[in-house]
């Protein structure tokens, strides 16, 4: 199991290259030849420039069919009194979205996004209401857009341990994950997924984010540590403290990512971590969501920092960590709306941007071919 | 004519109101009962409020079918060089709009918007390409968004006179083209309308915004004017420097609404101001565009300044005095992605997140319905 895991992380890290450099220059010779003054569409351009470059094709693929995977796992540190929500909260919003009844699950609908609920360590049993697909379900493409949300288990652990105790997984818990969120990713992609969305559902994962954060960029706990889900003063200063704990106890080396994700990370930041490799490895683009996927990211970038050219910032989240992980990853938000939901719901709300990045530079009638003066020729 | 513009100017502003309380109430209850924590939707929630407090209804009506229109029309001052694009590029953008070429058709494709392109004033004939619908088409609606933009011929006159020399038009024909717009707003809502957008082509038209927004917020004309579609220092130094004259030759008030259009505004201005009034007085929402728009918008609310309610900023443009004017309406703009475009672009990419505010608040399960755990109860 562990070799094998190990085997599919190698063979994603080695897959992962930068741009195509002529798909880039070839996308930004586009844009100034298109009937708009030139850079008028601002980071749009930038979008569709990035993903001519990750396709290796001008104009790239459309990103359509979309596919959300909502990596969900509980956390051992809940135990420190880090959140007001019970941890069987995070089980009832898997329930949540199978049924539908979530924002992810209503927004994939508006987007046409397919969903799959991916547990890797719920901590209880896995939910499933009334007139849920069954778990698994042998949907070989993981849940298409007009078959609603399918569960897929993936369960590596019963929820992690409590990172300030001792270390959050074992090392081959950590890439049991990673390679967990592999699959879901080529499953996604094989079943004819042309756009990747990161999710995520797990009460307390904020706290394992902000160490996540700090190891990756060094700021100090009280600079990544945010308010999560709305917590007051008292628990917020706890929570800081938690996270600065943990950073004493475990001293993770940003240079060995697994390892720090097996102290301080959590089951769905290992998995996003490898969904995340995996859509740069298939040249697939991966909008991410906040701040779980941010500092998951930061562990990607630091396995294969080629792989940041698959990947787009859905949104600026209001959680402090989320804008460092993002500077660090050299990343531009596409929406910066105050939110601080999680589930994907960031990346929901990007995934019509992202298109319309690729439509332009798909459709957008030349100068020459609409007969529109250029006042630069 | 004019006595008509009048009476249809007068009866609009008669018909706006404010919010409805009790709507804005029950969103912002209901909000607090889905399933995530409090406000974590960031401003999509306020989004979702202001439009159930516009209809008098929670939830709100689905902002869909969309409609834009893009107000066409040319600018005497161009004779000033305050750009380096020949006049003739708007007729020659309007055709590029009406064989589907052009950015906003594109996008207004992907996210199913109808497309009117409105003729208030060009300086040349109207440019019919091969294919296109016959102007005005006898299209009731307006164009569904499956049959292609039309033409609607609402011109006052061949552009206006150069705001440098004289005013830009008279007051009756400013009350004409705001009556055009009202005009067309009542015609899409009538055919099924359910959420307008605006849209503007004119070149030129940025200087003709700087000199409204300076003239509604007293600005100096260098914090306003900016670059449009890209000119160079010298340009846009003689730009600031007309924007200056212009101001100093008419002295436009600002307790005169329609005075300020006449002097220093463009045809599309005024048509603008008209289609945001009458969005207001039939309570569908407004998703307003850049800086021409929120240049008109500044007028509108001169008007009737509960119009506000009913107005969405969908972006911020690089263009100075769109934060500017954006402030002094207190409206918090959808997307921030450095566009410059116009075309009604900005409010095309923010439709779906205006969409997703309003699915949001209508199709979120409850705590009670979902059986998940409410922290707070």
């Amino acid at each position: 199991m562990t070799d094998d895991a190990r085997r599919t992380l190698d063979r994603t890290l080695a897959a992962i290259q930068g741009p195509v450099p002529e798909a880039v220059a070839a996308a930004r010779a586009r844009q100034d030849q298109l009937t708009k003054p030139r850079g008028a569409l601002g980071r749009l351009e930038d979008v569709s420039v990035q993903l001519a470059g990750l396709a290796g094709l001008c104009p790239p693929p459309h990103p359509a069919p979309a596919a959300l995977a909502i990596f969900a796992a509980d956390h051992g540190v809940h135990a420190q009194g880090v959140t007001p929500w019970p941890q069987e909260v995070t089980g009832q919003m898997v329930a949540n979205f199978l049924a539908g009844g979530a924002v992810a699950t209503v927004l994939a609908r508006q987007v046409g996004a397919s969903v799959a609920v991916v547990d890797v360590g719920l901590a209880g049993p896995a939910p499933l209401p009334a007139g849920a697909p069954e778990a698994d379900g042998g949907a070989a493409d993981g849940g298409a857009a007009d078959r609603g949300p399918v569960l897929l288990d993936r369960r590596v652990r019963a929820g992690t341990a409590d990172l300030m105790t001792g270390p959050a997984m074992t090392r081959d818990e950590a890439l049991a994950a990673l390679a967990a969120g592999v699959e879901v990713a080529e499953r996604l992609v094989a079943g004819g997924a042309r756009c990747l969305l990161t999710g995520d559902m797990g009460i307390a994962n904020t706290t394992a984010s902000a160490a996540l954060v700090a190891a990756f960029t060094g700021a100090d706990p009280a600079e990544v540590t945010g308010r999560g889900t709305g917590i007051d003063d008292t628990t917020h200063a706890r929570k800081v403290e938690v996270v600065r704990a943990a950073l004493a106890l475990h001293r993770p080396d940003p240079a060995d990512p697994v390892g720090v994700l097996a102290a301080v990370g959590g089951l769905e930041h290992a998995a996003l971590a490898g969904f995340a490799l995996a859509g740069a490895a298939l040249r697939v683009p991966v909008l991410l969501d906040g701040v779980i996927a941010g500092s998951a990211a930061l562990v990607a970038a630091a396995l294969a920092p080629d792989a940041t050219a698959a990947w787009v910032a859905g949104h600026r989240s209001v959680e402090p960590g989320h804008a460092l992980a993002l500077r660090q990853l050299g990343l531009h938000p596409l929406i910066d709306l105050d939110l601080r939901l999680g589930e994907g719901s960031g990346a929901l709300l990007a995934l019509p941007l992202l298109q319309s990045a690729v439509r332009v530079l798909a459709e957008v009638a030349t100068f020459d071919s609409a007969g529109v003066v250029d006042k630069d020729t």
